[in-house]
């Protein structure tokens, strides 16, 4: 039913992207800075923000421009993130102005964001200069969605885009997203900027639902380094082109649009986990045999947030008591004396705690499961039926180059 | 009125402490792997231990024999955390009956802890066959408190001890300490052991009350990397030699008891938290102008345990951004626009940070401020009186390295 599809941000019908170097990255004129996706006609919108107290300025002004639920474009820069600026509501109103001068459309039907270094002023003014050029080089194609998800990376190292296919009311429906995210990653949305488009049918209040729903399992669950922006912005633009009946309520074409964007943001989520800071290996908890969903949410986010864990997997190394010792200081109650762990990848399967206690397993196979890059920390708690997955990765020597001297 | 003074552990009239290598530590023969302290006399005795639900079995035993609040010996072993291992409480009671042999005491007038790998079985026996040897090492100098010192540390560096001499009714009471602690710390106790030793003449109930209220304002106020460990203990032994009237109420006595034991607490804090693994800054965060010290202390405390910041100040990058974020995730709520930031250090000090918004200051001075060993970031709220200290150290290549691969 759900089908991978190419195209990322462009794959709905409708939607055009561009990305473009306009100077806000004055270090390297070869690294894009700004992007740009419009949709042909207006769409239904929602958009999910940072908890952080301390807000960027573009979640301010995006919030004001989707108080009506329509938008019909994105304008994003990276390099910068307006945040603690001086000027910052202004600039990120011009970004708008900007980009709605060059489509012809209302500055409040554009949404923005910014993604960056704290507390410096944003170049505004080499944004303003290049948003004809920008607009020039909107396009539908997979080349476009690809640029643009360059033009919002800082930090990445690879670009994170993903696409499915899925049947909404008898119509074919596309969904696709771009997103960023790399260092700051905390569950409740790390430095993360997440776009999202589909040709789907549906109402904001319902793609607010949706979104909702869905980033409580993806974005929320991964962790990179324990921090949390004050950027982070995930929102979908609907324009309705796939000619399915509107959704208006939770019935089964809504269904079925959630389990679309659920799986395309855990792959964007799995993406950006496995491309954290400095990352060699995607590290994946799953919590079975929990009282609850509840419980097992808090204690894989625990695991994966464990700095300790986090540097044994580096190691490749099967420090199970790290594991448990992050389960133990969750803020959950539990036995620890009925918990088990395995580690797990493409290589193998080890159990190394049975019942709380060690085991004396096969060092020489525990190695090489870690050694994979995507390993698995399987715990099963043997107290009820709740589960949850989480994601993160380790912490290495780059993440402390990469972050030791960021403004620079 | 509190004075400075040598001797740790031995300081108090009445102590004698020593180290041995006997072979928990397998890997190297010349690092001496348990400790003992012994009291002349019974000791008044208090306790606060780990809030992990996963606990070391240590930590049972010893509880157990505080039951009464008497105490006259802490016998304590590094290398193996005893925490999560077959046969984990019998053998720490066999510690306890071992070192009560040869002092010719109660098994339960005996505290155990340890320190080291999770997970693995404690090698009992060797620590069974040196008990007599360790015995006949006991001393009251400096030197033997050294040695304990040493005997219990870890991934330590360097050896935490410190003493004070004050007066309590009339008469002269010491009171020192011995500590280790280096990675796995975190507020709510890091993976530390703490024993202290006085003269003083208290009860245990007092002991209590005392040893809550400062370790709330020390070492529960001091973070390396998040991760709260299986096997944290803090003890307190006062065997009465320094023959001030019994203190069993809070009085004048009582208060000069705390003062000193704040003191001493703050400083074996602090050393911990500067010898954090691999790091090479001690970073100090006061939050002052909070709406009460609650707020203030879990700002403060969001500050030194930010990955992110830890990173900046290992790059000596006076990156305040990250400062304001992690406030802003801490969980309290505030005025982002109040808030003023300073770095400081011997070498000077530098606003950054003014009502919420970035200064253009004087790189070359923030630079030269913060190669220093020790780092103030100094955050004012602007708000209220509330305010907090709490302590952390820089994340570096050497915190990879050393927690990459620890079990080997």
């Amino acid at each position: 039913m759900l089908k991978q599809i190419t195209g990322g941000v462009c794959a709905a019908q409708g939607f055009r992207a561009a990305g473009l170097h306009v100077g806000v990255k004055t270090h390297n004129v070869n690294k894009k800075d700004v992007a740009l996706i419009v949709s042909d006609t207006d769409c239904a919108a929602a958009a999910v923000f940072t908890k952080n107290v301390v807000k960027a300025a573009p979640i301010h002004v995006t919030k004001a421009h989707l108080a009506d639920g329509r938008a019909r474009a994105v304008i994003a820069n990276s390099g910068n993130a307006n945040a603690c600026a001086p000027g910052g509501e202004e600039n990120a109103r011009r970004m708008c102005e900007a980009a709605a001068a060059v489509i012809g459309c209302r500055a409040e039907d554009v949404l923005v964001a910014s993604t960056g270094v704290i507390g410096q002023p944003l170049n505004i003014k080499v944004i303003e200069d290049g948003a004809q050029e920008l607009y020039n080089r909107l396009e539908r194609s997979d080349a476009a969605s690809d640029i643009a998800a360059h033009a919002i990376m800082t930090t990445d190292t690879v670009k994170k885009e993903a696409a499915v296919e899925t049947t909404v009311g008898g119509k074919t429906v596309r969904m696709g997203g771009i997103a960023k995210g790399s260092g700051m990653i905390h569950p409740n949305m790390g430095t993360m900027l997440c776009f999202i488009t589909t040709d789907c049918a549906i109402s904001s209040a319902m793609i607010r639902e949706a979104l909702q729903e869905t980033v409580r399992v993806s974005f929320n669950r991964i962790s990179v380094d324990g921090d949390t922006s004050t950027n982070d912005t995930c929102c979908v633009l609907a324009n309705g082109m796939a000619g399915n009946a509107e959704i208006t309520e939770k019935n089964e074409d809504y269904d079925a649009f959630v389990a679309a964007l659920r799986e395309l943001c855990v792959q964007l989520a799995r993406k950006m986990a496995k491309d954290g800071e400095g990352a060699i290996h995607l590290m994946t908890c799953t919590v079975q045999g929990a009282r609850d969903e509840a419980q097992a949410e808090t204690i894989s986010k625990s695991v994966i947030s464990s700095t300790l864990t986090k540097a044994a997997i580096f190691g490749c190394d099967a420090n199970w008591g790290r594991v448990l010792c992050a389960m133990g200081y969750s803020g959950e109650s539990f036995d620890p004396e009925k918990v088990d762990v395995r580690f797990a990848s493409a290589a193998g399967t080890v159990l190394v705690c049975e019942q709380g206690r060690g085991l004396a397993f096969d060092e020489e196979l525990a190695k090489k499961i870690l050694t994979e890059d995507e390993i698995v920390i399987d715990v099963a708690m043997g107290e009820g039926n709740g589960a949850c997955t989480c994601w993160g990765c380790d912490i290495t020597y780059d993440y402390i180059k990469i972050n030791g001297d960021y403004r620079t």
